[in-house]
């Protein structure tokens, strides 16, 4: 008997994705505002007000490497990365559940470290942990879920962008993939290393920082809220701005133009291009894990976000 | 330098949750009505509606073995225990997430079984599955987190059982502990097989099907709103009868007397029993993932449950 096998690496996450999707078929729920494909799924709550719910995974050997990886630092990276899906739809987390696959070799007091870091996660954002699941597994697995709030009015989908419209990002890009390759060289030079070797991070805090403890960029949208300002398309930066771009633009319809000189980029960013022999604008374009926002915006709209948002 | 390191076997699963928990301290907010400590978290939606959220993970080598798990069986049943866990606070399943963690050796064609298996299980028991995520993974590990709906005034918790309440569940206990034992001697026997080996489980149909494809009983409490029945504690028998009976009492501070002969019993479990040398309430006590309902019910109220549950 011959099996069909098909590996997923051949088609990719999203591959999988879409056949996967085809299987399930288009849902029918009056309450459903948006399933699969966007940042977050979105429900209506109550008259006005929406619910969003996404969930991410962070597994050890493919999202982090312990050697390299603080645990209070990853409990808080857990959460903001999940924060940053709610904030990708302009929407303001509420409640977290938390699954945890944890193998032998890590102990109660590094479980609590890494709790440390989701309380820290969940005072920055101003969410709960209401519930989750423990088990055994050979790789340290997280899984978080959040559920956030949106008013209506309010939401943002990756989906309507217009021609015409301006593209931004906040912050800057390219840091986390860079801090990313800074402490994986940092680690080989410590395992070749003598007694005496010390590692010297100080010139690449800045990129580290951004590696080991990315923030959700819910200041921001907060911001925009105060401001009455909503994007006509958002979305997170977790897979480098080429791919988010080509989200924004086929859910969108559009396609867009990104001017490389207007691309922010930290200069940390540029001495470890240097250092790894590659263009930085590399590191903002394929990099990843930046957790920052793209967004549209209706040209007249762009005098009323003031807060350092690069158009690119 | 010495670390503390404390295994999280010598505290158990319980143990560590504990200690997470004291760590986050105890949440606030104003819409949180329960949080970790039951089946699922119970928050308010709306004006007399709540909304219950509970997830669960299943993970190959620990709660699975593909070589006797069939893909479309092991996809219903990692949305059936989570359904369980709705069911458990006498809510509704509305929408699901789905992370999944896919090794190497599992391709797209055994991912489209597991999906084919989901789909069943959201017919069967009509949610939708409005998002998730994908990541490579030593091991396959499926993490499912459902939403529910239940109304204020029929919210069930593990808390509320009285002295004087009769405790009962659902269905016969012990089939999935059983269905285990007897797939796993199949499994050696297979091995150590000639050509012409065939394995017979006819004898075993029911315990093998509610290990493979167990049913989460949203029946059950349908039969209970139409009969407008609400048990005062309730819960779902996955980890075993005595553990769960233990949840209730120490949540609702009274003591149980479970009679022995008075469990509900399969046939097979019996046969099963002899088999591996054993008894048959063993199984039910302590063999878990049966996934039938336990509840708590006023000795008044017990007349209105005309549908096979057993008192205990």
């Amino acid at each position: 008997m011959e099996r069909e096998f098909t590996s997923i690496e051949d088609i990719g996450e999203f591959g999988l994705i879409d056949r996967l999707q085809t299987i399930l078929g288009e849902p029918a729920d009056a309450e459903l505002i948006r399933g699969i494909g966007d940042d977050a799924a979105v429900f209506r709550k109550s008259d006005g007000l929406f619910q969003v719910m996404t969930c991410d995974a962070l597994i050890e050997g493919v999202h982090f490497d312990l050697t390299i990886t603080p645990m209070r630092h990853l409990g808080f990276k857990s959460i903001a990365v999940n924060v940053s899906d709610v904030v990708a739809m302009n929407a303001l987390p509420r409640f977290a559940a938390i699954t945890l696959g944890i193998p032998h070799s890590v102990s109660i007091e590094m479980m609590e470290k890494f709790y440390l870091g989701v309380r820290d996660a969940c005072h920055t954002y101003g969410l709960i942990v209401v519930g989750g699941d423990t088990t055994a597994a050979r790789q340290l697995s997280i899984s978080v879920t959040i559920i956030g709030e949106v008013m209506e009015n309010r939401v943002a989908f990756r989906r309507g962008a217009q021609p015409g419209d301006l593209i931004c990002v906040t912050g800057d890009l390219g840091s986390g993939y860079a801090g990313l390759k800074i402490l994986i060289k940092e680690r080989i030079a410590l395992q070749e290393a003598t007694a005496d070797f010390r590692p010297d991070l100080k010139d690449f805090d800045h990129v580290i920082q951004r590696q080991l403890r990315p923030e959700a960029r819910l200041d921001v949208i907060s911001n925009w809220e105060r401001g009455g300002f909503v994007p006509r398309a958002l979305i997170d930066i977790s897979d480098g701005l080429a791919s988010e771009v080509h989200h924004i633009c086929r859910q969108s319809g559009c396609g867009a133009l990104v001017r490389q000189d207007s691309i922010p980029i930290h200069e940390q960013v540029k001495t470890a291009a240097v250092l790894f022999e590659d263009e930085p604008s590399n590191f903002a374009l394929f990099g990843g894990e930046d957790y920052e926002l793209l967004f549209a915006v209706r040209p007249s709209d762009f005098s009323r976000i003031d807060d350092g948002t690069a158009m690119v």
